[in-house]
């Protein structure tokens, strides 16, 4: 991050985040399981161009929250990752969904996942917290206690 | 809201608040106590131009968030308080800060709340949203299970 406009913890992540477009492609990573950037283009349900796509996915990467790897025997392909800094995000978009589960009138078929998680209560987060980690290549964390 | 990218609960909120500055004006009024035009300004660590802030009150006073109510015996002199709606974007809040915590350095001392709130868990947040609630002239909320 360049030079932030205070050290404020709130602040500190609207600049990381508070651009309009890095949170949705984070959630295109994390709930759809989009990792090429023809995935996260085609799919997009807000239509992103692909100069915006290029620079958010650019500046997810250099912030530490996506990881890039080329694909095995594809030329040009390349697969963008969560990171475990980006998996702590997801309270944030949860948070998020739910102000507007409740308050914004979100469409209710691209709402129904959130609601579901809502709904499932922290064992149904750990299992879709378990499933983002197995699509992005993350180790299960040890359970506490464990040596 | 204009017409939206997308109904999706994570954009709609993302279109609300993603603007760089919204969030930090709804800051200032929940946790700093700010409530006039001359106190979000000359208390912005930030540094929030003026024309700036009187487009993010105008903003969110529309959208529901704030209310806008003269001071009495203050010709000109304007109070902004949270609505309930806006009293839920406290886990918002919350979720982006321990998000910084973990990750982004924040300055100490101005991190030193956000550290407070989370170590203090759900009484210390209960004890603080009461506060805020008072600060804003909104009710307690009925006790659940209250008639």
């Amino acid at each position: 991050m360049e030079r932030p406009r205070s050290g404020c913890p709130v602040n500190l992540a609207v600049e990381l985040l508070g651009d309009g477009w890095s949170l949705l492609v984070l959630r295109d990573v994390m709930f759809a399981d989009r990792h090429t950037f023809g995935e996260l283009h085609t799919g997009s349900p807000e239509g992103i161009a692909t100069n915006m796509l290029a620079d958010r996915l650019h500046k997810l990467t250099r912030a530490g929250l996506l990881t890039r790897e080329p694909v095995p025997g594809h030329k040009q392909k390349v697969h963008y990752r969560l990171t475990e800094t980006a998996l702590d995000l997801f309270p944030v978009l949860l948070a998020m969904a739910a102000f507007s589960l409740r308050h914004l009138h979100p469409d209710p078929e691209l709402a129904a996942f959130a609601r579901d998680l809502q709904e499932g209560g922290p064992e149904r987060e750990a299992e879709v917290l378990a499933r983002i980690r197995r699509a992005n290549g993350l180790a299960e964390p040890r359970p506490a206690g464990a040596a």
